[in-house]
């Protein structure tokens, strides 16, 4: 019966020529073709609460929880003596929206983004797209499959997970050369010291040219002092989200 | 095989006692026991990096991706209407710090940690012990069978979900209830406008007494008070995450 399904949507349904884009993406010819119509199909410009249904909106919060558990789950297998820290910043690494905008710009979804919209496509919308279709594929083949298509689709196509270990997150030391090189004077404030679960926690502020730019809490001033920094970087546009 | 491992799990094994106790909890006699003793060992005031892989932190990490997973398609097919919007603000009702914590209170896990640990317990680890059992479940029994647990003896039985629709989640009135009571001014101030992704973006402050407490940006005004109250009221401690 499947079969038939997905004859008719590959030869002579009116979806038949996104079908045929997405087929080489997801490796499979899908039964219900309105799910992966609709994780390409972007919001307009509206903001009619109504349209909102109709759109990938939906399919990116549940692709994105999705993804992120399986991210987490093959991090968690991948790295047995790995602490919870680690694995939570490798997994951000992976699921952040940069990375995710390359992801689907990898994956070419901007062939389906197009087919589906008339809109000019921005770098978000890949990344979107990429949890949209993790989303649709989920309905469409449940948990095991979906997770057998990220890791052999996704992670171990588009992603050096040994390289991303190395990737620089010393923010502290990016933000010190950006100060240097911007002739601006940077030191780090502890603001407060206090008990939390019987463990000392430590709030720290990163001062910039004597301003306070950002602060952040952590059982160590090391850590405190690391995030405060990263936040600092988007504060200050230094890292972007996009 | 697994039916003799349980037999053994449940009269002859070091852990039979754990495992007795467990049972009514999760309503199965487990086969790999370690895992369930491990979701139930709270890391001790040691700072010890290595210590860290033999407590509960890793499975907490899996098991709050599974369960975010879980209520989100748990909601996803509840409200096939919601938008993104008001299914992510369930999500966060539901699976927040404080409501685990409760949860792990009525499930009564405290018997568990407490056959586990010597340490006096606090609330958080409650909370934290529901994520970790539900990490636990996962690796026993998979993904479909772990929903059916997370649906039938944690949504079903402890939440109501309906209700929680109806928190109160107007931070803004509450938090100007509480400047009312006590003698302080509020004013909210548009701090900046500009464009994100083709629309107006809105970064708004929350003044008291004329300090700012808390700032969020949003694509509308209002959301963005919102968000900013809802800050503040942390800031302030009228909300905690206990």
């Amino acid at each position: 019966m499947k079969l038939l399904f997905r004859f008719y949507n590959y030869y002579l349904s009116q979806d038949k020529e996104l079908v045929k884009k997405l087929r080489p993406v997801i490796g499979f010819i899908p039964v219900r073709t309105s799910t992966f119509k609709l994780a390409f199909s972007h919001k307009s410009g509206s903001n009619d609460k109504e349209y909102a249904i109709q759109n990938n909106e939906r399919l990116e919060y549940l692709g994105d929880a999705i993804l992120g558990t399986i991210v987490a789950e093959y991090l968690f297998k991948k790295y047995p003596n790995a602490n919870e820290g680690f694995l939570t910043k490798m997994r951000s690494k992976i699921v952040q929206r940069k990375a995710l905008n390359k992801i689907g710009d990898k994956m070419e979804l901007d062939i389906l983004l197009n087919h589906q919209n008339h809109t000019r496509l921005s770098h978000s919308m890949l990344g979107n797209a990429v949890e949209a279709l993790v989303g649709a594929i989920y309905l469409e083949l449940g948990y095991e499959k979906t997770k057998q298509f990220v890791i052999r689709k996704i992670i171990r196509n588009y992603l050096d997970v040994h390289q991303l270990e190395k990737v620089d997150d010393n923010y502290k030391s990016q933000l010190l050369e950006w100060c240097q090189k911007n002739g601006q004077s940077i030191n780090y404030k502890l603001l407060a010291r206090y008990k939390y679960e019987k463990r000392d926690r430590f709030k720290i502020a990163v001062m910039i040219d004597g301003n306070k730019i950002a602060t952040a809490d952590d059982f160590n001033k090391k850590s405190a002092e690391q995030t405060a920094s990263e936040k600092a970087m988007y504060q200050l546009g230094i890292l972007t989200t996009e």
